[in-house]
């Protein structure tokens, strides 16, 4: 049995398959006999000293992870100062993995957990406490640095691309006397990565969705009802797909909620209702629109067997660079070939990723800013190829895992912080 | 060969399966060798005269029908006035359907369509035309009288129960820094069968969904505030599925888009947004709220096994009893047993369809008016029973048909009407 503990937390926005990569982290950890602790809450299970110890749960359970969303040990929003700003916290991380025999942690989030990662093992080097940081990559956004894609994302991408193909076999059937324009609201904030993956419900210009309207580019309102109008003329309805992030040439965005998350992000979510009333007002179409919110990234039913792989490698390649000794990594998926679809893993340093966000490619986007170029079907394709349902009880839900959750006893005082 | 051809059409809103119906209609009537005629956008094309062959269609494009969404031929939303009123547009039909010797006319719809079928038989039959008109069940509302069931409430009801189930992982997860309450709008205009399949979710009063708020109830702010506010502290996190249809004490519906539709029925949206808004700002809590709108009834690739088999049955069932002769009948689903799951198909004469809106049963709403009772749970459980995954491209997108619908060439003058 190797020394010391394993200590896994998720960060960030869950999506269908963190858990598939929490699952290869404890399954390739079990087979190094390394005890796999997991933070409750992210970070702040960490701060707060509550862990929990994985090795209760029976295998099936672990197994069963790999096709259960959401984040099973919890996750949190939570964004630690830098050090030079406030350097507790990082004491307390030490002191709460020295106290439980961490020497491995594996950050599973964005690019802010790579961050929060990077600056740990910093620390811990300063403090001479023998920690090996791993970032694992996660996020249906799309928008780290480095790798070709994010574990979470394609599942969302497959997710979109699927829904809005059946919501456009529903509007072509009903355009005749009633909905003749239909909005679907895409999340990414400030990259347009599952607003372009919806270009692959069709292809063709009078194919769904007809216009993609993407935060890289500026909204124009005119010529935005110019091509709503133009389309429903020539094709009898139309799709519109608008990530949350659109916004004008004031840089606000169309809708947003006037709220900001724990990381001074602003909070949106209603750029659908927003562009709904403006094509009725100013169109006088008859509109339906969606904010399918959570369901995009919780879709588990629906994933895409090529980002279930991911998930699971690059746990399990998380897992082998701490066994290996190394710091500061994480594992990205490298592409090697579009057709036929080639990947493997290898190791980036933090530093490449932390606090980087990757927006869309602009050779992605038509030259009309509202649709997708050949470039950027060949990088989705291999992307949404695939299916990984889960198993489904008799009661015809999928069978999702809730595990015990066995809290380790605490050793120390309370956090104070 | 028979003599005649049939003419089958589609109305209202569309579902998940309404085209198996379609393929069961086609199939069956091919057995008879009577030629099958859709008319384009349900009674609207039979009026216009446009009418479909399908004879042309391959038979694996019919086969495909059976896991495609959407309305293959169009439907519309267009009520046809009482005789009394209007008796031009009964003329028109007669007369499209003596020039195309359509003797049996199968109208796949809910009540209104119901009304429309039953409407038109007794004209013909005043006319001297013969003409047997065979109603066929089909509404995501689940609102038709007589039926257990409709054909596309299930494969609906299955994708809210899973969609909830998803989303709820996905809240508990976040809960401790971020999103505490997700509201999930389920449609249902005046009867909340949909926001009642969402309690399949979840059993136990800690597991979501928590608060489901139907039609049927009165919505009373205070309490249900109070409801989300002790759910919080409980469990941690609320989640709430409200029914589009909920209305205050003066009857008014929480969120009104201020439209209505061909029929004269409100156009409604937004109710989550509107309670999202209400809980933030009374409660403070960080919220998060989803409107699936089309993506909840046309959702294929998460259909209902047995809904598929009603919806298969349904249009089977419609062309023997055209061929037997009946007339003014709709095939209707009767359940013999909860469990094992047993049901028939049975007759049922269109007078006791006709308009009439069938309600959730009081006994399956708690008595606290938030959930569903046990026999609520024996109703739901068979019909979200058995997957029945469309096949999927190598693009990983279901590969839905698109049929050729090669017009029949026009014997009349154009509608007037």
């Amino acid at each position: 049995m190797a020394r010391g503990s394993l200590l896994y937390a998720q960060s960030g926005g869950v999506t269908a398959v963190i858990n598939a990569t929490a699952s290869a982290v404890i399954q390739a950890a079990r087979r190094h006999r390394v005890q796999v602790l997991a933070a409750r809450n992210g970070i702040l299970g960490a701060l707060r000293e509550e862990l929990i110890d994985t090795s209760a749960e029976p295998i099936a359970s672990i197994r069963a992870l790999a096709h259960t969303p959401g984040g099973a040990f919890g996750s949190c929003r939570y964004k630690l100062k830098a050090p030079e700003v406030d350097r507790a916290p990082y004491q307390r991380l030490i002191d709460v993995f020295r106290a439980h025999d961490v020497r491995w942690f594996l950050y599973n989030g964005g690019n802010d957990s790579a961050d929060t990662a990077l600056k740990l093992s910093k620390i811990a080097t300063e403090f001479g406490y023998p920690l090996a940081c791993i970032g694992v990559p996660k996020t249906v956004d799309n928008d780290l640095d480095v790798t070709d894609c994010c574990p979470g994302f394609a599942s969302a991408a497959k997710y979109t691309a699927v829904s809005v193909r059946e919501a456009a076999l529903d509007v072509a059937a009903m355009a005749s006397t009633s909905t003749k324009v239909f909005v679907y609201e895409a999340m990414g904030r400030h990259a347009g990565w599952l607003a372009a993956a919806s270009g692959m419900a069709g292809e063709g210009r009078d194919e769904a969705p007809h216009i993609i309207l993407f935060p890289e580019r500026v909204f124009d309102e005119a010529a935005f009802l110019a091509k709503v109008k133009e389309t429903v003329a020539r094709v009898g309805w139309c799709v519109v797909v608008a990530s949350e992030g659109v916004h004008g040439p004031d840089g606000r965005f169309l809708a947003e909620a006037g709220t900001v998350d724990a990381f001074g992000h602003a909070q949106l979510g209603g750029v659908a209702p927003h562009l709904a009333e403006m094509v009725k007002s100013r169109l006088g179409y008859k509109v339906h629109w969606t904010v399918p919110d959570y369901l995009q990234r919780s879709a588990r039913h629906l994933a895409s067997a090529t980002d279930l792989k991911h998930a699971l490698a690059v746990g399990e390649a998380a897992v082998d660079y701490a066994m290996e000794g190394r710091n500061a990594v994480m594992p990205v998926i490298v592409r090697t070939s579009d057709a036929p679809y080639r990947w493997k893993i290898e190791a980036a340093p933090l530093e490449r990723l932390a606090n980087h966000e990757k927006k869309l490619p602009a050779g992605f986007v038509r030259p009309d800013g509202y649709g997708i170029t050949a470039a950027a079907r060949r990088y989705f394709a291999p992307l949404l190829r695939g299916e990984a349902p889960p198993p489904y009880g008799r009661d015809g839900i999928p069978a999702y895992v809730a595990l015990g959750n066995r809290a380790v006893r605490k050793a120390l005082p309370d956090w104070a912080g």
